[in-house]
């Protein structure tokens, strides 16, 4: 049995805070907001006490803890959680800064905490079987891979001014999909941007519309088309090209029903949102965590996995910048 | 908070009772299973205490039963149900014997408690989404339903054997589901029916495929499709025909993905059988009858819709005996 | 080279006097229509002269004719055929008096001509796929066939007095299709059927709205659902659940644009009717009764196969009537 | 009633061919094409007269002729229609050098004829209706275009050496596609590109997989993926994303069967390739030209719009060899 303690109450504390209640090898001994409503307001949803992230920190029985908290606070509790031997399973970003990022993962390998950053959609159960029958061969070598992924409505202003922009935000769990069903690092990358959706978000110096490009040294080719607005839902579909076949994963709708009538033949709209559409995937990844600190022999999206990506995500944003193809071993 | 006893601690007492744990609305009081490796199993995994029948519903802090137990014992369960003023939740079917179906009906009626019959099909979120949509009028009238309902494998004669035949067993389920979305009475039943899967079927007096029409009083008609055996899965399908369109409700799939290959263009299959595909459905009907103990106001399937139900399963077995179409009104 | 007259220049006339004009093994050597403004304006559309009946059928270098007149002229001009040596290829219904068709199905064996019952669904690239496919074994045995079959509207009453009533006019064609499709004689049949969508029709003494069973002697089943009106177009569907699998027709769609909005996820609807939907069954048809007149060996719908459709219908007919199943034994 | 000629027996060329003698509102006068087997076996097929090009063009009661002749053929063919003053179909290219197509183009400019570059994917049915349903505003404003487009196996080697390369011969319908669905010139192009299918395509100099970017003056942003192999067929399918929807055109399949076995749901695959997909797209964009040479007033596509085309190819090839986005104002 894991004792995990939670740091951070918020929607996706929220999340991940329920989802140990519901998963048998693993035991919620603790929470920390500084925000207290939302510290109190779980604390009871879910019987678990309060404690100090110092507390936490000190506490030699619990196992590991839950990053939920801002995202400005992730690089330092992951620092402390390797100073304290604790187990970390993080919510991205590391951080925004990526010198910050590699310093952090520097120490993270050089201690003997299991770290886990919770790139969700790879824990999709849909996603995750298309990424099994590619490695196992099914369309033999994959050439090139497709990822749609849209939100349903764009952010407010003040979000952006505090996400990094769209290549760090949103894309960069598409560059992590890329890496993981390509099978290969990336060493080239192009993007091109637009701000189509709101101007706010353009005056904030950001964009809202973009197409990325990515070539692994051997050739294979991914494309990343994103949007802050898909007028129908969370657009979330992938589409690998090999040299035996084609998988695609389709959009997660909100029903089976179909209706017949004159003015056409209409179906369901896929899941509104993350929360919606990624519902297992949360519960899963959450499991894989807790499986490994069990003794589990699985393969976790580690704090590289975020550094990695991170790096596409600059290389994408100094292509936009200077038009051109950027390399990838010129970042960082 | 509503506090319940489970009878019955196999598959489907399995099944309810860690529901009733989900449920933040209730409590598992209380279970009891005459076997006693499964009242154990159960009782630990559920953390829940055991009683006999006698002590349950002796116990006036208990407010109401899951009737979980074999088919034999729900008739007298039910009734002492009514006998000491306790809710029921029970498993279909209430008895195979039509005669003594009336007398628990009749006992139900006269008394105060909530008596649900738990056809867990109406309960699927697209099954009763697509029933609320009927209602709304989004097809106009309701002219024709066809239900398609065939088992992914034939059950092992000994089930045949107690089951009561494929009419009152499996196409129960069906029947409920005709009157759920005609709306309207069923007067008029013809059936034909074959032994083309088993042949050990046949030999034990009953049949493993079959197809029903149903029609009520205004002219609305009805069909149903039956076998014990789909090799590709559990067929679950609706489909509604109506003056101003029509509506359809197909199977819920193993996954998202598709391959293209030469070989062609394949999907998943539907999910297995009804334990994964009801799974939804099995949490919702506890749900609501939660509800209601707690004062919602909703339709629950009530004793008697068991009743009809096996009155159509009854007439159906006569028009198959006779080769001729049966009026409901003949029955019982 | 073929050489072809035609009988009737009305719609389907049309029809297949265009299609012989597109074969390179048949020509159309003359047209016959007693209503002269069809007779003038398709014989300069298609460039062929006007001949009457008699001449066409005294005409040595005439080898066959396409019946496309008036229905009740059908039978008349079938005994001629015979009478003279001509090949036929026959529009439906031979005639829709039983003993009239079983006369001149009699006189059709025992001559000599190559005489075709232009069962056009048969011919459609789907379905022949589909009964090829069962036929080759892949879903095992043929246990339960479904065939829907809605026409987009009603026609006028003026056409149903004529009809012979939605069974011997509409039904008709799925009786064969189930009759295709099953590969063993249907014994016995039950029907249900109402007067849901237009009530002139019910004042006319038909029905609009129809279920069918039907069963073989070795206990295959199928099922017909038809109705006068989809308001969603042309419904024309096949499902076939064999011991091994199931093998499906879908409709044919207007195009394949599939729209995502908010509203919803909207494609098209199928092809309007039969002239739309059937348009390449009309062309195969026609080669395939061409290419048999030149010698090819194929099989084609018979007049037998006309008469056994329409001793189904009367069977479905008496079914309603008297409320039972009929043995088809019974009928003729 | 429009008079032709036809320069070109080939494969291309029995098409059109063809398709003039369906055409009721023209006439095909002569065919040339100095292969005499070819010449010969087409006009006997066609019952047309074969001419030389020099009679051609010197005929006055000629009104236009079809270019389907080789590829190095096109402009020079062109030039003599410009001369000679009759109207031009001409197939893709119109040349593979960038300033000889810019000097057929202003040819075609100072002239007076009726030229039309056969882009026979504008004329696809569904893609047609696709772009004018965008045009309609049903999405609102085009954001982004995802275009798919995968041959089913690579040429040999002799075509890929006289082909121009992947982006001049087979990405250039797909540019042509972009700035149909667009709307606006486009500025910018990004391109990757790999030989990964078939290692003699890499050793010619070219490429057999690639993912394009382009960018319009306002924004708005396009992607193309090819690649000369898709296992399961012809691949060809369009995604435009606005601001109020999304509308998609999928692959055309062999056939509307679904079968369901243990082994899963199983479609059809894409109709083989383009003589099967585009077979309409191909009577239609003739017929498109002819309506035009009688008065009609369509838009066709047009020299230029193969010259922007080309334009589009140029910039891709620079951008694979420079690393670099390129501005189509760099080209030409």
């Amino acid at each position: 049995m894991v004792r995990l303690a939670l740091l951070g109450a918020g929607r996706i504390g929220n999340i991940h805070g329920r989802n140990v209640l519901l998963n048998p090898e693993a035991q919620l001994v603790a929470l920390y907001d500084p925000y207290q409503p939302n510290a109190d307001s779980l604390s009871e949803a879910l019987g678990c006490q309060q404690m100090t992230a110092e507390q936490i920190f000190a506490d030699p029985t619990i196992d590991g803890i839950l990053v939920c908290s801002a995202t400005d606070t992730h690089a330092d509790l992951i620092e402390q959680a390797v100073a304290t031997g604790k187990h970390v399973f993080c919510e991205k970003p590391i951080d925004l800064s990526l010198p910050r990022v590699q310093e952090v993962v520097a120490k993270v390998k050089a201690s003997n905490i299991i770290a886990m950053l919770a790139f969700n959609r790879r824990f999709d159960p849909n996603f995750a079987l298309l990424q099994q029958r590619i490695a196992a061969g099914e369309i033999g070598e994959v050439e090139m891979v497709s990822i749609i992924s849209k939100d349903p409505a764009p952010p407010p202003v003040e979000y952006i001014n505090v996400s990094g922009g769209l290549f760090r935000d949103m894309t960069i769990h598409d560059f992590d999909m890329a890496r993981f069903l390509l099978g290969e690092e990336i060493v080239e990358v192009s993007a091109q941007a637009s701000c189509l959706v709101d101007a706010a978000i353009g005056e904030a110096g950001d964009v809202d519309t973009a197409l990325v490009m990515l070539r692994t040294k051997s050739g294979k080719l991914a494309q990343i088309s994103n949007s802050r607005r898909a007028s129908f839902g969370y657009d979330q579909r992938l589409e690998v090209h090999g040299s035996l076949g084609m998988l695609t994963a389709t959009n997660v709708n909100e029903h089976t029903l179909t209706s017949y009538t004159q003015a056409g033949v209409t179906q369901a709209k896929p899941l509104h949102f993350f929360l919606e559409r990624y519902e297992q995937a949360y519960k899963s990844e959450l499991a894989g965590f807790i499986s490994v600190l069990n003794g589990a022999d699985a393969v976790l999206p580690s704090m590289d996995d975020g550094c990695q990506a991170l790096l596409l995500a600059e290389a994408a944003i100094l292509s936009v910048q200077q038009g051109r193809s950027v390399a990838v071993s010129e970042i960082g």
